[in-house]
């Protein structure tokens, strides 16, 4: 059993629910914090001017972003909001967009602190009309990739991201007779990649082409930017990755391509979201009916609105029962009520025997929980609250009403 | 090919384009209408006091709901929000829920025309704390079901929903020594489902299962509702089925089961919501990138934050390049913005040859489309618009804003 997996702040989650109403996302800004130290301590000795982005699609609470960026990390940004919300904190940040539109693009290139990364050589016909920016990064897509899952292949020929390797320089080319003066470089082949070796396979090939395009063209990198895609353990008999092993792994690299290609040796930038908030979160959902069907029913006043992921990848997420880890097991059905049977956070999972009223604790929300929430059915995205290191609990998110989903509409009446 | 998958309106979708940012949903009011009338046509003549119920899941915006009521239309609901709406337009509706809140029923059993459908005996206990209603009706999990997505499975040992069929007598008895006194009975067995004689099937089974509760408890039935799951053609060579058939055939199981089982005629009561407003209903997007990548893909600005099935589901949706029905044809990938490989709208799929600033049509976007939408990657879903049956528009819903995702966050400075 990964003690990261099946720990929970059961404490505080038995003080919350007194004082809160289910559902709520419960995030902890020590596990965030603790998280973050981590990449600063294997990253941050090896290589000077270490540059570690959140990527806010992984959780876009401003709340969670401030202590991020009291971190130190910038913001890896997928989206004209996201940027905003970069803009919003005057954060160094990265926008890697993907088919964007000119009105995304064009915001982007006014926005101060944010460097743009380009997904597609087609892109710069857009860029010259909206006017040439000092610094330009590319997206390369390497032709191959490394996934855990059809939604997060990142790379190779069925993927719609980046650019075909073997149009670096091509791009590079362009980019520099556009007037660019400053160049970056980035891939992003895998999500939640369990093999350690993967980060100095994507550095390698990074490396490899930067010095290719500098052979040629005689520019320099300023950032070489890894993705993400740092692994959480889901369930409870997968092992946390050994980070310290990577990091060394990606600077021996380092050591040996930068003075192979001639290359003043670039900042290192890397991505990752879910590694760093997924396991500091919880969602926090009572029982409401228990049905002996079929099978054997645990219904809570959660939903898969909250946090589709099991519903919509079938994703494992750990659950506990507050206040029952000890005991006798059975097999049930935890399930939300939306009217869709895929609302089920897990199925014929052995868990203590529940009763109604019961709370229960689904592991690993931190990340694309709530930013991947909808309001399907009618239903309500909930609250979200941090629990702050000293202790507090602070409500950085309200629930939706039956108001919000209506606000958007033009009046009815 | 069946008219009803290609067919679109072109031509005020060419003059909408002009007038409106895309990305933007258009429904017909027209077809709506259409819809309503096939129903009302194949079922009416044949059922006194048929009840027909709009599945405000397929599409829940008030203006779109406006037309069906004017069409005669109840509400199928299935949270608390979708209730408020019927009480908004004080009509007809069911509620149907499962594992559903204490607070939920209380506000459904406050609402006078929404009649209670439960969906396990266990819920009793918790309706007659809160005072019994006049009407109830149960939801029975026959333990067989059709479906055709894992997502749709609605009945079966599998299946979250209703009341195994062999406590239905125990239910009723229940209910009716709480005091209840008129009675309905349910079945939603599956959805989006093809084959005709399905809906006979569950006409007859339900009123077997009423016809022996009659027997035992000697109640009479006010409402057998056979649900939804009416299906549509999403592919173009897949056959609109035959409406009055099946209208036809339930007839005939009534005259058989109802003087069987003694029973007196109860009304019909169905909830279609697909077959309503799907095909009423189109995404409209405008091409902004085309990468020749390791394949074709076409960038548009709508993403699947919009319309997520073809992302969840790996659903077909039709699509049409406006003004290039014709001509040759290539294969490429239709894709949106969303940092996800899923986004993807059609993949390997013919279409005429397409170029910057073209106007994509994705068709059968009138049902479970904008109510899944989401806000992933900080996306914001699009505008709603309809095509009055005089030929004019009406905005019925702005799109989102980057200050509407942020609307419940507390304030962060």
């Amino acid at each position: 059993m990964n003690p990261n997996v099946t720990r929970y702040p059961a404490e505080a989650i038995e003080q919350a629910v007194t004082e809160f109403s289910t559902p709520f996302f419960l995030y902890e800004e020590e596990q965030i914090r603790a998280n973050c130290k981590r990449y600063a301590d294997a990253f941050g000795p090896l290589f000077p001017n270490f540059t570690p982005l959140f990527a806010v699609k992984a959780n876009s609470n401003p709340h969670v972003l401030k202590i991020l960026i009291d971190e130190g990390w910038g913001f890896d940004c997928s989206s004209k909001s996201e940027v905003w919300l970069a803009n919003e904190f005057d954060v160094l940040a990265q926008h890697t967009g993907n088919y964007c539109t000119d009105d995304e693009l064009r915001y982007v290139l006014e926005s101060q602190n944010t460097l743009l990364n380009v997904d597609d050589i087609s892109m710069l016909d857009t860029i010259q009309g909206l006017g040439v920016p000092e610094y330009i990064s590319f997206r390369i897509n390497p032709g191959v990739s490394s996934a855990t899952m059809e939604s997060n292949l990142l790379a190779g020929p069925d993927a719609k991201y980046g650019l075909p390797w073997e149009e670096a320089i091509d791009a590079y080319k362009r980019a520099k007779e556009m007037g660019v003066q400053r160049f970056g470089i980035h891939m992003m082949t895998g999500s939640n990649v369990a093999e350690e070796d993967y980060f100095p396979g994507v550095t390698r090939k990074l490396l490899e082409i930067a010095g290719k395009v500098k052979e040629e063209l005689g520019i320099d990198f300023e950032y070489i930017n890894i993705g993400g895609g740092f692994n959480v353990p889901y369930e409870p008999d997968e092992p946390t990755f050994d980070l310290q092993k990577i990091a060394q792994d990606v600077r021996t690299v380092f050591d040996e391509e930068c003075p192979k290609w001639n290359l003043t040796e670039p900042k290192l930038m890397i991505e990752p979201g879910r590694s760093v908030t997924c396991d500091a979160g919880f969602l926090v959902g009572s029982v409401t009916v228990i049905k002996d069907g079929y099978k054997k029913f645990v219904g809570i006043n959660a939903s898969c609105n909250a946090m589709p992921r099991p519903s919509i990848y079938g994703a494992y997420h750990h659950i506990s029962v507050l206040g029952k880890d000890d005991g006798e097991t059975e097999s049930v059905n935890v399930v939300g009520s939306i009217c869709e049977n895929n609302d089920q956070f897990a199925m014929d999972r052995m868990l203590p025997q529940i009763d109604v009223g019961d709370t229960i604790v689904i592991h690993n929300c931190g990340a694309h929980a709530y930013t991947m929430g909808h309001n399907y059915n009618g239903k309500f995205r909930p609250a979200e609250y941090l629990l702050r290191s000293d202790g507090s609990f602070e409500q950085i998110r309200r629930a939706e009403t039956t108001e919000d989903l209506f606000t958007t509409v033009s009046p009815w009446k």
